[in-house]
């Protein structure tokens, strides 16, 4: 019986760094996993989906100075989003062999103390386990997923695109997709069951990314269900809430997430779940079981790679120095790759207001901006959330990078700069990053850029 | 006669936020423009040259994907450009008129407190006057400029991509011009005078870029003059110093810049050059004449649109309240819009060995991160100089987005953040900026995505 001091289940970004952290210090240390190396974000999340992603920002900037579509081949772009995914996932192995953690494949059940691999029928004798195993697709009932005409996540990405595409869920996964397929000239429906897109972000960001995304051709069904699915002769019927009907080749289906609590034993064992099946944690990562942490999408939103990789560095910390403090969720970044991007830290004004918090919202136009106006940010705007005393309790910036730029907003944001600051900080021209001192100048008053009427 | 409290000479960057800040505390301020509203930048610089950059971006996205090149529209293309141009123009032209300012086209030269507009032989006298000129291309003797030929950035970004393109210098706008060329699938050829591109940065970042500029098919001269050109049957034959000639469509001369100091009557009222040209200035933004500051190129490197907006607004803080200190010139991020960018604060080391300097060399390849593997950014890397006490000498950053991701970098050097802190900041995923979490991680020794042997 193999012997650990920590046993990491799910080799996902909540896992991995567990892994190769603990034994760059010195611990004995297995994962397991019982699909891919790399995970979700690795496998059928991020890497993949961004991969699509730089190929439909590449047609949309094309689109500019071509007069018909550029014509992309469905084989090269399969495998174009193979390559990437298969380098990250390589050099993630590459890694853990490299640093001497021992991978298990297959699926691994927690006992007392133990990890038992259920196929291969080996336990694994350990001190600590970390819970990394993360979260599968929410499907709801009747919607008929098939893994071929409809789909999740763990299959759109691996296939030809197809001639339209319905996209169940304006959530982040949705918009993305909604955004990528409909730049490779994928006719894109969105059905969202809440009034508006992103419905978890502030409102004005829902209405502009909308607004973007009806220009480059994408429908949506707001306040509507998906009740059923029917395949006909290759494609696939939806039938809406509403009574219509939707024709497609495919159906992809991002209406949520559901954490993969289920069957790894951690019940059993009295480990202690919200209501939604998350593990509840302490602020030093432990569940309520003293020898089980855990980590990643499995501890509840934000459901974020960044986020699982903070988790995974805290885990170690916690179990070297007992010392770790999770960071609180809205500190997160939260990022969209939607053409025009979003990207959001902190508080919404729906939150501050249903926390009685007093605000100032700053909000300012930023397609005037040469970086801006030249990759397409015609809707764009930055929304900054002002505390007393210039606290920042939420930066809200839908622009081109967007996902870049809100780096610049983290000095901000956590206090170490403030904005009066900024406009000595010569953020490179012709940037988006630009913003910042746009921004900074328009708080304080006095831009160059906009016209302010006295 | 008109009579103003400032006229500021030159409607660039170093321009026009001088006439706009003071109109809005309260000055009379004219402007004097004998070109375009914009300047070097707008007209012939920054904007049109990322408008060609995008598309260029976009077509290397693309041949990822598709078997052929994608054709572009050649009218398409310059339509475009122009557009951004255009836009980028008029918006500042909206802004002077809105503002008040008061804009006279024409040749404008200073005297004894006074601006006279040559053509139009009127007079404006003023309290002070803001020289923002700007600087012209340099255009070595015999290499035949004929603006139609061969060119300089005056005239390229408003041609058709020719089939085959000289470019005279591997500068920053040299360096520039052969990537986005030889995206448009143009036949590059970069002539250098000194041993390596991009002589003035590190020497990595010009290997770097040297290496991935050659495998889009650029091809170099190096050590290398053109001593002349000579027009034939509609192409252009370049004679280079080795004896070689190159037979192009057009040539491109982009070897520097000279400042307009000339024949604007500022040598006439002793206005102190120095020896290239250039503006000599006081820490408050003053010329050796009191009444008269500077502002922009014509003060000198480095020549950068965001060097000139801060010189604008030391400019007006200097006036308003006399107390502007002008930053330092290693303090402004250069960045090079190469596809593999490259970004750059502080000293290399070259200068930090010329100045004694002791430091600590930290360079990490970045090409496994998944952003930059996606971008192309295989040469990648990041250079941090680093002295006592972890204060930053100098970041030297070469990796797609390093435009937008060296802002990020901005807290580290100016010491507002450590690097100890990044490691808690939760950059997002999937972004290049996830660089500066990687790099915190590596230098701190305990990199998670990097073999490290014992």
């Amino acid at each position: 019986m193999a012997k650990y001091d920590v046993v990491v289940l799910g080799c996902g970004v909540g896992g991995y760094p567990v892994a190769i952290k603990l034994v760059q210090k010195g611990y004995r240390v297995a994962v397991v996993e019982e699909d891919q190396v790399g995970g979700e974000c690795t496998n059928y999340g991020c890497v993949p989906s961004k991969a699509l992603y730089y190929i439909a920002r590449s047609i949309e900037g094309l689109s500019r100075v071509v007069s018909e579509r550029a014509s992309i081949d469905p084989g090269l772009l399969i495998e174009w989003v193979k390559s990437r995914v298969i380098r990250a996932r390589d050099g993630i192995t590459y890694l853990l062999e490299r640093y001497g953690v021992d991978l298990y494949h297959g699926h691994g059940v927690v006992g007392d103390r133990v990890v038992k691999l259920v196929s291969e029928k080996s336990v694994l004798e350990t001190d600590y386990v970390v819970l990394a195993t993360g979260t599968d697709p929410l499907v709801p009932r009747g919607i008929g997923v098939d893994g071929e005409y409809v789909v999740t996540n763990r299959e759109v990405f691996y296939m030809e695109p197809p001639g339209s595409l319905l996209v169940v869920g304006a959530g982040a996964i949705g918009v993305e997709l909604a955004y990528s397929y409909s730049m490779l000239g994928v006719d894109v429906y969105v059905v969202e069951a809440m009034p508006r897109i992103l419905p978890f972000l502030d409102r004005d960001v829902s209405v502009s990314l909308e607004r973007f995304l009806r220009e480059k051709g994408v429908r949506f069904y707001k306040n509507t269900l998906v009740t059923k699915t029917v395949r006909k002769n290759g494609f696939v019927e939806a039938v809406l809430s509403s009574g219509e009907r939707v024709v497609v080749n495919r159906v992809v289906v991002a209406v949520g997430r559901r954490p993969r609590t289920t069957g790894i034993g951690v019940e059993e064992l009295g480990v202690r779940l919200d209501s939604k099946g998350y593990v509840e944690l302490s602020r030093a990562y432990y569940t309520s079981v003293p020898w089980i942490l855990a980590s990643g999408d499995i501890t509840g939103p934000p459901l974020l790679a960044h986020k699982a990789f903070l988790d995974a560095l805290g885990v170690v910390e916690s179990i070297v120095s007992g010392k770790a403090v999770k960071p609180k969720p809205e500190s997160i970044p939260l990022t969209i790759f939607s053409g025009l991007e979003v990207a959001s830290i902190g508080y919404t004004e729906e939150e501050l207001r249903r926390r009685g918090v007093e605000y100032r919202r700053i909000r300012m136009p930023i397609a005037y901006l040469s970086a801006v106006s030249i990759k397409g940010g015609e809707y764009g705007f930055v929304k900054v959330l002002v505390g007393r005393e210039d606290s920042v309790y939420g930066v809200h910036l839908v622009a081109p990078n967007a996902s870049e730029v809100v780096s610049s907003f983290i000095p901000y944001y956590i206090g170490v700069l403030g904005f009066s600051d900024a406009k000595h900080i010569a953020y490179p021209h012709l940037t988006v990053s630009e913003v910042v001192r746009e921004f900074a100048e328009y708080l304080l008053g006095e831009p160059v850029h906009l016209y302010i009427r006295k």
